[in-house]
């Protein structure tokens, strides 16, 4: 099942709404989104349809167990049948949580994504990963499902904060090492709307080839093994926190090439990202550890499968002991301390 | 992907698990079944795997999100990774609710079912169908996940309370409609473990050609539509609502010859099911209807697909305006004010 990917202006999105084949549709919206977008798109009453609106928390917060039954329990209470079509309007929190709670809704309803955010338009709207977050880590609860249909309005960017363009911006340097194509296209500095496009096309392919995670789609984990753990422990954002997950395994594991190329990326797209939270400190090892044996990525109870890259647009995914990577963090302390970009 | 099905002895159960290729092995047991067969079942401690044990709130007071928040969370703060497999020990509400666990966990594990009740060795534990209760209505909450094994043991039936009995009788009276060889071996008397078998085998097959419901998985909903709505009005035991569905379809849009088919299938059944709650009394029809326009088998705000029986062995599947069924079912108030079976 593939999903279709719409490019287009916010007041087409109305019409595109129009044109679902259900007369029952339950909105999701991001606050935030909502209170800033609401009167350009008018959706709340929508000719010949009923429509459901249930306006989520913004950001993470939403993404837990509580907002996850009131959801659920306000369309159910309405009378929610199979054919209902539910849309996602916000980033990639809201389409994380929108899309479970069109996969739990009678099993299983339909589903399309707004996504609001740069970091959604590139990953997380993309693909069908859903998921809430647990006490013991992000994204462990959850399901595959796949939207129907994706809408992307790039015009929604303008109204982004720095920081969350920033986090957007440290998926697409994740592109820029797993497609060559990207790469290119980011180091020569074409237009942000293009290269939207293209990380959207590379990952719908990649899914399309591996729905399920189990073999090839666990590229797009690159940089994600370590840096979901940096997110976790110091709170960071989503992209940043991929930005020094790409910077240690590739100083870890790899070779100086492949670190001057995360230089001329950021270069290239012209952001500030900082020095590293650890920088002058001890790098965090326990508790990254803990954290990386609590992802999913983990295999068994000694195995998991990180993804190097061979050279830019090669991706591997490398079955390795815990213990070796995390051998390989300890040893590797001294030269954390003092790393940058 | 299919489930495979073992009929096996209760102390068999420990070896096949042993045989799982998992070194993790998730137990959700109900509370009631473990303290009565945890010395024939030894599965705390197997040798070579870690095995993480869960009791389950008994019965269908399982099903809710308090629960599935704490199971999900209790096995993630072990350190579950996504080849870990899962086992539901226990009746149709330990396999409903421990399938969605697995089915979240870490977006999906793979289970398996050791079903302990008749209800859930003819229907629940079998097809993959897996839900919690919300507010407003059984199971509208759930995910679609296939078990790996189902593993039937009849002997746990020996302890099985009568009530629950009758429950697992009820359904297999409409496998009795929908299958002319269980409806020939029910009334031929035939052995009880050959009955469940065909049972499970019919079950079986027509969820391998249907497995997300959206066509002739359907017919298995006969009875249920009604039924459904009668379990929740009066709080009723599944199957016995059944067959009070199957009675109330069968009368009002069916013949005498069905009808009469239900008397015989209870008579060859030796069993005893009372009378209608609502005898001598006014059928709840303004409740049942609020209740069926909140069921997962409403496909549109008005329509819903109903399942009749042509003649034994050939269910069909009716798409019928809502309206339809209310009127139907006002018609007959005072005939339904008098049945009996």
């Amino acid at each position: 099942m593939d999903s279709k990917i719409t490019y287009c202006k916010i007041d087409k999105l109305k019409d595109l709404i129009q044109s679902i084949d259900s007369e029952l549709i339950l909105v999701i919206a991001d606050l935030n989104v909502w209170s800033e977008y609401s009167r350009l798109l008018p959706i709340t009453s929508i000719e010949g349809k009923k429509v459901l609106f249930w306006k989520a928390p913004d950001g993470e917060k939403v993404k837990d167990f509580s907002n996850l039954s009131q959801a659920l329990e306000f369309f159910l209470s309405k009378g929610v049948h199979r054919n209902a079509h539910l849309i996602s309007l916000g980033g990639g929190a809201t389409s994380d949580f929108s899309g479970l709670v069109a996969s739990m809704l009678l099993r299983g309803i339909k589903w399309s994504v707004i996504p609001t955010t740069l970091l959604s338009m590139v990953d997380a709207g993309v693909g069908g990963k859903v998921a809430i977050n647990s006490a013991h880590g992000k994204n462990l609860i959850g399901a595959f499902h796949h939207p129907s249909n994706i809408w992307v309005c790039p015009e929604f960017l303008k109204t982004l904060p720095e920081e969350e363009m920033l986090s957007g911006m440290g998926e697409m340097i994740k592109y820029g090492y797993l497609s060559k194509r990207i790469s290119q296209k980011i180091l020569e500095k074409e237009d942000l709307d293009e290269i939207i496009k293209d990380c959207v096309e590379y990952k719908k392919e990649i899914v399309s080839e591996d729905f399920k995670e189990l073999g090839k789609r666990k590229v797009l984990n690159f940089g994600h093994t370590v840096g979901h753990a940096i997110e976790k422990h110091y709170g960071l954002t989503h992209g940043i926190s991929v930005i020094w997950g790409i910077l240690i395994v590739t100083k870890v594991f790899q070779n100086n090439q492949l670190q001057e190329h995360l230089k001329n990326l950021i270069s290239a797209l012209d952001i500030s990202i900082g020095t590293p939270p650890w920088l002058n400190k001890t790098f965090p090892l326990e508790d990254v550890m803990i954290l990386i044996k609590k992802d999913k990525k983990v295999t068994s109870l000694e195995d998991i499968d990180l993804v190097l890259v061979e050279e830019i647009g090669v991706p591997e995914i490398k079955r390795i002991k815990i213990d070796e990577l995390s051998n390989k963090l300890n040893a590797a302390t001294n030269e954390l301390r003092t790393i940058t970009i």
